[in-house]
């Protein structure tokens, strides 16, 4: 029976590629080791399949329903999510201190990972309520952490972050919710805010929400957005009783997956006050939520990759079980069939899935591990360089597993064939879910503007290299492993080839302006996840070689990575000579000829 | 307002591009002119947008129910079904002594096209028993055609096509449904087909299902099927007296899309007995139906390509009109937010959409009169000719527009964002009814196999050139066009690279014999199919100078041309690199290893 989560090469990326033990020596993380961080992996996995995977299907057909101005969520949701919450998941990232387990962030990711892949639904709620307490836990007053952040870290108080309105998605700057101060140092919200996931739901004691509004008379654009903090209930200081505030759900977004996480329309009314309290500074809401952001962008990294691999798994399963069909050079229909996995086509599309979802996985992890070593890092030098490091990859982190992690859902619908397309099957489902993932937390075309406008380019210049001289560093043994050597010279290709890009696009800024110039923003990006993840399998190809795990377990790690270099990444190239293009094509083309 | 049906286009393709009007010069089709097509154009116009779209949000909400044994459909569908029989499209097919409008195969599929972009999953039910009635026009008995032919072309009763089985689905050769003679020229049919898409429903007088299943004591494999026409109420001849046959529905399949199609298991009772008829020889039923299948095939990829085109207009519509953010080079927040059709990796992600959907419509519809031509040859020499041409085109007409169009689809999505992720826009439905177009019929993988191990190297050899030898007569024009000159050397140097692979894989059989050798199909088929579009919509660029169009049109094919070019083509020499490769590093992919 194939696990649904893959939790060997889960461990095998902390533990043997990325060193995660390492990371409890000293300091913060010091209270771990090997064991705690491996319970802390256990007890996620198991709520994972025994609590979030169960429910999965029956929360995407019952979707959450508006009674009486109330949003209610499936039972076994709630169910789960207080399973989560009695396991401690709520403060899974926060200090002892505070009651929190203080794991490493990316054992966190690992965590978050298998509850997104088996549910990203229902772990929406917990996910989003983590990053609203971060949020506070940075900005907020000691108030607001007394009154929001402790319940929220104990799961008792959910959160969630109210940014896009109707005529402001992706484009911030144009955000008119408004606030005003009430003169006792509350402020009275007015606006409407959309996509609000877990923007009502009858899961939690109170709703904490985060919302970017303005300021009277302050600048226009992004300068002149604050934060505040609007709770669902008014809860007085050192009280038990609570009072409705003015936030109302005006309705419901019914959605192509991720169904079970509540998304309203949220009203801030103008009649019943809506009261909340500044979050940090005024005019710097935005930059505080981009904070957040940052992580959440891992997250949904995690997402895409995690939710890619438990379909793969699950199609691996079927393709080992059932039989269809014979080889092509069998003619004998009396001959028994074979088992799916026995046609090549079939197992082409199992490496793919394999490949893409590993490949995300050991992405979205890196990136946590650079966070961890940030955090630990007493050296400004070097923390300024691992700063650089997570600014460039935080993109890719991002848009990448979303992106390939989607195309490795559709192959494993395809390995199912007509049972896949059906409900009866869950692959459908995860690729619904995972659709999302390239377009919440900023859509991926916006991801790859920040990662050659800001990250590559402009105020990014030189972080390239730092990944560069990352990657030399960490391919020292690798280069000298007879079987892995020719890859590392096609991988030195294309970082040559990232770099010459990298120049071309900038003089073509010179010559064909900014916008003309980013225009092919979209394959650099996917040319430039195909490189980093090339670079990461290529290293769990070796780390498996030297890691104390089974021959069939290095084996696939080394398929993997050579499927990825022989079949993915030759795209890549392609990719990376369209982006050296400026767009003036596609800024020539009239809309009226479309 | 962006129509969502690009008449335009269909029109462009056809009475210019293809020259449909000529069809109509003498012979089969002579009936007609491009007055009569164009009028059957305009009502399947009409009723795609009048009765089938306005319906086909409720009908994937609301799916087909199994009441007491019975199925039954939203009414708005049998209301939209009722438009479609009167309008005589039961029909449009056959021939005018039938009283049929005896339209040219490309014009049918034209309106079927349209049918199928606005609502696939209700067209179905006409789509199935046009194919079933076909079969029956060739294969069936002067009674059966009587008996069922007749009432189908009127609409009265609706047929299936009953292939798959629970263990039988890719793999025809291991059906075990059993046909008894009943000793009166009639057959008791024992077993279980499940996918059967119209397998039941209150929208019909009567149901006919054609039935693969194997008289006794005969050769197992292909080589033992008949095929059986079995009615949900038999009919005495002359009679109006019907009764209820042993056919019954043991459960209804929930896709991800085409949700109003009823989708069931049907079961052919030992109890209560289930008689049919044969059509046909003994032991020639798939032969007879995969006669049908092929007219099947292309209808796929006129809905992978439709779909892709109904999505594209809606996001082309959405781009148009909603403003989001500002040029990358303007930083004012005062200045008024652009259109999002004027965000560059929009117009890419909507040039994409065009590209991809116009290329598979051309590809249908280019198939579409290959039919017609050799219908009307009378030269057995030309007839030959273009039996191969189709033979060879048939399974990339299939495969590419359904792979391609969820492409478009998934481009679709992203342009809406938010919104599109939503089910209160309809991009995300006709990306769901879309993913069903890579399976059935034939999953694009077999599809692939098809092509290369039959089409192109084996029995096909030869075909390639024949293509060739097609294309080169119709761009010897198009050469002479100084703007798509270089296009066209591109195209030869591609169709070198196309003939160089087909060599080095058919050397590979040799080597590393067949499995491995077709091991890499899907990225031959892929690359395949990129080459021909590649060439029709070059012609289509230059067609659109040439043709009594506006400026704007022939701009928008010119465009859709070269993005083409430039963003995917370059792709495909990626895949045909790939495909070249003998599959031994798949086949040495251990399963222990995955």
């Amino acid at each position: 029976m194939t696990q649904l989560i893959d939790r060997k090469t889960i461990d095998f990326f902390l533990f043997d590629l990325f060193e995660a033990g390492a990371l409890c020596d000293a300091g913060l993380y010091d209270h771990h080791d090997r064991t705690t961080l491996t319970a802390a992996l256990d007890l996620a996995q198991t709520l994972s399949e025994e609590h979030l995977w169960p429910h999965a299907a029956l929360s995407d057909a019952q979707e959450p329903e508006l009674v009486d101005g109330e949003v209610r969520i499936l039972p076994e949701a709630k169910a789960a999510l207080d399973q989560l919450r009695q396991a401690g998941f709520f403060a899974a990232h926060a200090g002892t201190y505070e009651g929190g387990m203080q794991l490493p962030v990316v054992v966190n990711h690992a965590c978050n990972g298998m509850m997104k892949g088996t549910n990203p639904a229902t772990h929406a709620y917990m996910a989003l309520t983590r990053a609203a307490g971060n949020l506070l836990a940075v900005h907020g007053t000691e108030a607001q952490k007394r009154q929001y952040l402790g319940p929220m870290l104990e799961g008792r108080f959910f959160g969630t972050m109210c940014l896009s309105e109707p005529d402001a998605g992706s484009s911030l700057s144009d955000l008119r919710t408004r606030a005003e101060p009430c003169g006792d140092g509350t402020y009275q919200i007015t606006g409407t805010k959309m996509w609000i996931s877990g923007g009502d739901h009858d899961a939690a004691e109170n709703i904490v929400h985060l919302v970017l509004a303005r300021l009277p008379d302050q600048p226009a654009g992004v300068k002149g957005i604050s934060l505040f903090a609007v709770p669902k209930l008014l809860v007085g200081e050192g009280s038990q009783q609570t009072v409705q505030n003015g936030v109302s759900v005006a309705g419901l977004n019914h959605k192509m997956g991720y169904r079970g996480t509540s998304n309203c329309l949220l009203n801030f009314s103008e009649t019943t006050p809506a009261i909340g309290t500044m979050v940090g500074q005024p005019n710097e809401g935005l930059a505080a939520m981009f904070h957040m952001m940052n992580e959440a962008r891992i997250s949904v990294g995690i997402g895409g990759a995690m939710l890619a691999s438990v379909a793969y798994r699950y199609a691996l399963g079927y393709a080992q079980d059932r039989r269809q069909g014979r080889r092509l050079d069998n003619r004998d229909p009396m001959s028994p069939q074979v088992h799916l996995v026995d046609h090549l086509d079939v197992r082409r599309m199992l490496l793919r899935q394999k490949a893409l979802s590993e490949g995300g996985l050991a992405l979205c992890l890196y990136a946590g591990t650079l966070v961890d070593r940030r955090r630990l890092s007493t050296d400004a030098e070097d923390g300024a360089r691992l700063d650089r490091l997570l600014d460039l990859l935080t993109p890719v982190v991002k848009a990448w597993p979303s992106e390939f992690g989607l195309e490795a859902n559709r192959d494993a619908i395809q390995v199912l064939g007509g049972y896949g397309y059906t409900r009866d099957f869950p692959v459908e489902r995860l690729y619904r879910d995972n659709r999302l993932n390239m377009i919440h937390e900023g859509t991926n075309g916006i991801q790859a503007l920040d990662l050659l406008g800001r990250k590559v380019l402009g105020p990014g210049r030189g972080n390239l290299d730092l990944l560069f001289a990352e990657m030399e560093h960490t391919l020292a043994d690798v280069r000298l492993c007879g079987t892995l050597t020719a890859m590392c010279t096609r991988l030195d290709a294309f970082e040559n080839h990232i770099a010459q890009a990298a120049a071309v696009i900038e003089a073509n800024m010179d010559t064909a302006g900014k916008v003309r110039a980013l225009g092919n923003a979209t394959p650099f990006l996917n040319a430039f996840g195909h490189f980093v993840v090339a670079w990461l399998l290529l290293r769990s190809a070796y780390a498996a070689q030297q890691a104390d795990v089974d021959a069939d377990f290095a084996d696939g790690k080394r398929a993997a990575c050579q499927y990825f270099f022989d079949y993915e990444l030759p795209q890549a190239e392609v990719w990376l000579r369209t982006a050296c293009r400026d767009a003036s094509f596609l800024d020539s083309v009239t809309v009226a000829s479309l």
